[in-house]
């Protein structure tokens, strides 16, 4: 942990949270400031900033019980639906991370905005220039200089 | 598959679509409406609809495969940060699971709303009949009257 993670702060109980559900590995709490009620964090209890610093197994982890809390807010809040949404780089507000579950309903106001959106629609020929780059990433990735624990299999792969 | 469902269609080669990666599991492919250029969807060929629809290990694949979408963002893009979005219930679009995976840059405009923001702050009190609301669902599924696959393990349980 960090002395100023507001994050690591609720994993060791130094900070106050209504907590949800943890173990050793996660924890997962209210969200002070909900887009709804009930909006839950779910975050590794160790100081890891972004989604390419877990490994396979928390992330994993973080991902069925991400499950387990849509099934939680659909049957107990009877909700319309459920969102995810989780932030790195220099969008992760905490640099502790954590992923966004909250209850969703018809006309709650909840949407998300871009600015830019009109004017960074791609054209045909930047779309494929672009395709070419992150395929040649990937590629990449395939031949074994990816990170640890970043592995494809492409039994199907063009 | 279903006849009318656009994530089957491109899954089966019937609609043209810009594929990053695929397997006999999942395709990822670029968002015809990106927030961002390099906007990626992550789907399962299989046309389910919502997270909790999802087995634990295809769900964990597409964990690990948003992690190494967002490498490869990151790599090959110079973005300043990878943002995830996923929608369910009234609010999956698609009918068929698909995971946002994109790009982000300081000053991009990208953000969300919320209409109810303040008017759906909780009062304290009302975050405590939450809690327990949402607890008392989570201890059913301790219980085992959970959904199949959703388990926890709560060594560290209050």
């Amino acid at each position: 942990m960090t002395n100023t993670c507001i994050a690591c702060a609720i994993a060791t109980g130094q900070s106050p949270a209504h907590i949800i559900h943890q173990n050793d590995r996660i924890i997962c709490f209210l969200d002070h400031a909900p887009i709804n009620p009930g909006h839950i964090l779910i975050c590794p209890r160790a100081h890891l900033a972004d989604l390419t610093d877990l490994p396979d197994d928390l992330l994993a982890e973080i991902a069925t019980t991400a499950k387990a809390m849509a099934q939680l807010l659909k049957d107990k809040l009877g909700c319309d639906g459920v969102s995810l949404l989780q932030n790195n780089g220099a969008f992760n507000d905490l640099g502790h991370f954590h992923l966004h579950v909250f209850p969703r309903y018809a006309g709650d106001g909840f949407g998300w905005t871009n600015a830019q959106l009109k004017a960074v629609q791609p054209t045909s020929k930047e779309a494929l220039a672009l395709l070419a780059l992150i395929r040649l990433g990937r590629k990449e990735l395939v031949d074994g200089k990816s990170a640890d624990g970043i592995k494809f299999l492409d039994e199907m792969d063009d």
